[in-house]
């Protein structure tokens, strides 16, 4: 194969293998990247290099940032009485995309799931359990998924916390912002009018 | 803005703006690339450091290799007596991916366009008139792509090359491999019609 040649191709075949991507959307960025090595080449390759090197998951909360301590979790402006347990970091993107919350989270790293032999230990819940006293918290808000999996991780983590007296709540469920009813899942109708509130 | 941090948030905005790709894919590729920061992101920023750094294009024919002369003009089985021209590096990568094509190629960079003024010039039509004698060509495969401005740019070209004498055909126009007509435009079907070849 000499086109596209070694090295390049290489590159290709590394881009495709990104979520979200495949043979032909990675041609197409590389070829993008190739017209503009000096604009957008190099740094994107010094950028992928420097977070590279320099991320890291926080100690405390498993957010990943650039130093020991993540952004918020040094940040003495969030609040310190409140955890919002998430699946993954994505979510705590999407928390923050939000940007109504402003206390400290706690990223599991998954969901707790036998087929894939994922336990309590795998997801940092001890290191759940052991923050809720050294930090003083209130409430955890259990931010998981409304899938199966989430729903299951977050039953065990209301047992585990149970001992420990914190208040634990979970996110609404409800019919979404801009959401048409015909276009809804029956189980989200069904939830939204349980939990229907007077006007 | 703490999460995603500034270089990680820097970067899924460098990735963002990659062809195909949007805010969230590009989330999602920076996301997995973190999870996997030793097997994933270092070897993907090496790739693109050591292609931004050796890639140029070639001498001859504008195809981007490592060298001064790409592999293809470099390789002594490719004969030289063919040139295929194509607008794009894509293109080139799309006739290879073809695989029946042994000569040499000449890629353009583009097609002509009074709007966004690009002409002659702009695209190595001159290197490959001059190209026609030295090399002594003795056909040219106009190998763009079936639009306005490919087909503009190929009539360009073929009378360019006119009073070099040079053998000028292009790639047939027809039904698709697996093309099924009810799925094919109007014009494909004029096309495939007037072309008909005897069984």
């Amino acid at each position: 194969m000499h086109a596209p040649p070694n090295d390049i191709g290489a590159l290709i075949a590394q881009v495709a293998r990104l979520p979200g991507l495949g043979p032909r959307s990675a041609r197409r960025a590389v070829l993008h990247m190739l017209r503009k090595r000096a604009l957008v080449m190099e740094p994107l390759a010094r950028a992928l290099a420097r977070v590279a090197e320099t991320a890291r998951d926080c100690r405390l909360c498993g957010n990943i940032g650039t130093e020991d301590i993540c952004p918020i979790c040094a940040d003495p402006r969030r609040a310190t009485g409140t955890i919002c347990v998430v699946e993954d970091l994505s979510d705590l993107w999407a928390m923050e995309r939000g940007g109504g919350y402003k206390g400290r989270y706690h990223v599991l790293g998954g969901t707790l799931s036998a087929i894939e032999a994922v336990g309590p230990e795998d997801l940092r819940i001890p290191a759940l359990v052991a923050r809720i006293e050294a930090e003083e918290v209130r409430e955890v808000i259990l931010a998981l998924n409304a899938t199966v999996e989430g729903q299951t991780t977050a039953h065990y983590i209301a047992d585990a916390l149970a001992p420990t007296g914190v208040a634990i709540s979970a996110l609404a469920q409800g019919v979404p912002m801009g959401g048409e009813l015909d276009y809804l899942d029956d189980g989200t109708i069904a939830a939204a009018l349980s939990a229907r509130r007077r006007l």
